[in-house]
């Protein structure tokens, strides 16, 4: 095994392995920049629509594959020479305990930075959505009822608080978008930023979004005790954004305990993130009490949510499913990604979205 | 009658006839700022919590008033000696053809620029719920099913193209979400806005919100006719907002013959102005044939819309019994509005969002 290691010195195989086809200006843009990579492109689309196995494919597909795009993780007999892995996705928590990730010496990049604008617009909208009281008004529309929900004032977010767990690149169009609303925010990061050059998101931004220079919160936390998550929770927030990877460190990081603390300005929760992040129980207990006013989800524990799960009928609620990710440019800003890192590669730079994997 | 002519040189009499109390802070404030000036202060909620009618109140409250705060116009000859009334309605179109609208010399102005944070949210919010296919998510939880409409792919509003008629108040705050979103802005406006000094908002404006210098359009339209209105629709939208006053000039702004110009780009319609302006057979059309993706109504003619009138069940579509311009500020934010607009009296300046009473 050769792990981490190119085959030879001159060449790479690139091989992307996601249920799509080639777009021809990528593949026209690769010959013309790297013309000395192959690349492999399998859309890995089964005929009844599921997704292939990568141990259902030729193997000689997966031979002498040195970069590899996609999203699971294949067997790692099929990866002996591979030495970059570009996901697809903005969380690696399906790898964990795979014998190519465990090997530092491939680099592992997530999509960091190409889901922001749809997934901020997913927390903004719910968020709005629920404050203007959209999903009564729509069911008002099937009597053809015409009648304010007086009783339950509009607060509008001008002046609101939020606060970001999390700012990395979706956290910072959440605050982007939560600014332009008038709100003022918090954020928390795990490590201290308590310089310019710490509060910068060195990772892929799409132009003209997010927060590049991590200057719009108004004030910033940070830590790894549950001491800290706590005192960033007992802020006053009218909404809580999660948008942080799901590890050992961040499992059930809402449970009773911080409910409680979010129950004094009844926050609402967003969560972008994984399901597990929150104890669902103790969600579905908030939700019921009334200690939070209402949450969104674009994800739970496990997914698909069984059909008679509790969640679904838990009171101010919307839950979708896990599908805040999902936008028409989604693969146009994945394969630019792809692209900056191949060019990165070539030059000798460090990658974007680089994954540390010492955090599990 | 001596309309629009103050009883005495010194005195002023204020009378605020609205449904809601006086808040402390601004009766503190009016004794201090403006002590020579007498406020009656009248809550016209009726013990059912109807209105009371101005003629079914007593006769006193209104005698020698010099200075009003209402929405719904009174008798004339209850207004006698009224000089300025400060209406707390963006719309004056209920006003029109009123003896005291008629005089020229009693100064009328809006309420514009209290509204634009609410308003905007309910723009953009329905938007993002309607993109997102939030309606449908919350019907899917009800039989606890998780699964993406991947049939009808969300678009992000990132690069996407918003025009908005009538680039006031609001349209500023809206243009400011949009931007932060990512969407290039077209403005239309009925007077040519050639100059910087033009594309000013001489209105009250809450600091922070809206666009005051006008300098987010990337390009500007205006005029009268529906040939301009029509070249305007022709610009490849998104979405349009309509946030312009009902006038002659405006209603049935959108017809048939509108509907086909925006079925090019399938644009989403959002009116948050006055029902009106949308001749409602041809939007159940375009909307059940397709031509445009959808729209978010807060305004219906009539209003209440009966509930068996079939706007009700048109696809793709939003309706609120117009409750856009409702958040728990309102009150807060007008009383600073016509506090302002009592120093600018004192001090001979021109008022803020004084009606142009030749637009009827």
């Amino acid at each position: 095994m050769e792990i981490g290691k190119r085959q030879d010195s001159t060449t790479d195989v690139i091989l992307v392995f996601t249920p799509w086809d080639a777009p021809q200006w990528w593949m026209k843009y690769m010959a013309t920049t790297h013309p000395s990579i192959e690349v492999r492109w399998v859309n890995s689309t089964a005929p009844d629509r599921s997704l292939k196995r990568p141990e259902d494919t030729p193997l000689e597909i997966w031979d002498g594959v040195t970069i590899l795009c996609t999203y699971e993780p294949p067997p790692a007999h099929l990866l002996r020479s591979v030495r970059f892995v570009q996901l697809t996705s903005a969380g690696s928590d399906m790898w964990v305990g795979h014998p190519t990730f465990e090997d530092e010496k491939v680099v592992f990049c997530t999509s960091n930075g190409i889901q922001p604008p749809q997934i901020a617009e997913w927390v903004i909208g719910s968020w709005l959505s629920f404050s203007h009281h959209f999903a009564k008004y729509a069911q008002d529309m099937k009597t053809g009822t015409w009648e304010a929900y007086n009783d339950s004032p509009v607060t509008d977010s001008l002046g609101a608080r939020m606060g970001i767990l999390g700012y990395g690149a979706i956290g910072r169009q959440c605050a982007k978008l939560g600014q332009a609303l008038g709100m003022e925010i918090f954020a928390y990061t795990r490590t201290e930023k308590a310089t310019p050059a710490s509060r910068r998101d060195n990772g892929y931004n799409i132009p003209g979004t997010g927060d590049p220079e991590g200057v719009i919160p108004a004030k910033w936390f940070h830590g790894t005790s549950k001491e800290t998550i706590n005192d960033f929770l007992s802020q006053g927030f009218d909404i809580l954004v999660l948008c942080l990877p799901l590890t050992s460190e961040t499992r059930n990081l809402l449970s009773a305990e911080q409910f409680a603390l979010l129950s004094r300005k009844k926050t609402f929760v967003s969560n972008v993130s994984r399901g597990p992040l929150i104890d669902q129980k103790a969600l579905i207990d908030a939700l019921t009490s009334g200690q939070i006013r209402g949450a969104a989800l674009d994800v739970a524990d496990p997914e698909p949510l069984p059909a008679d799960h509790p969640l679904w009928k838990a009171p101010n609620l919307l839950i979708t499913p896990h599908v805040s990710w999902k936008s028409v440019e989604y693969w146009t800003r994945l394969l630019d990604l792809f692209g900056k890192n191949l060019e990165r590669m070539t030059e000798g730079k460090p990658l974007l979205n680089s994954i540390n994997r010492k955090l599990k």
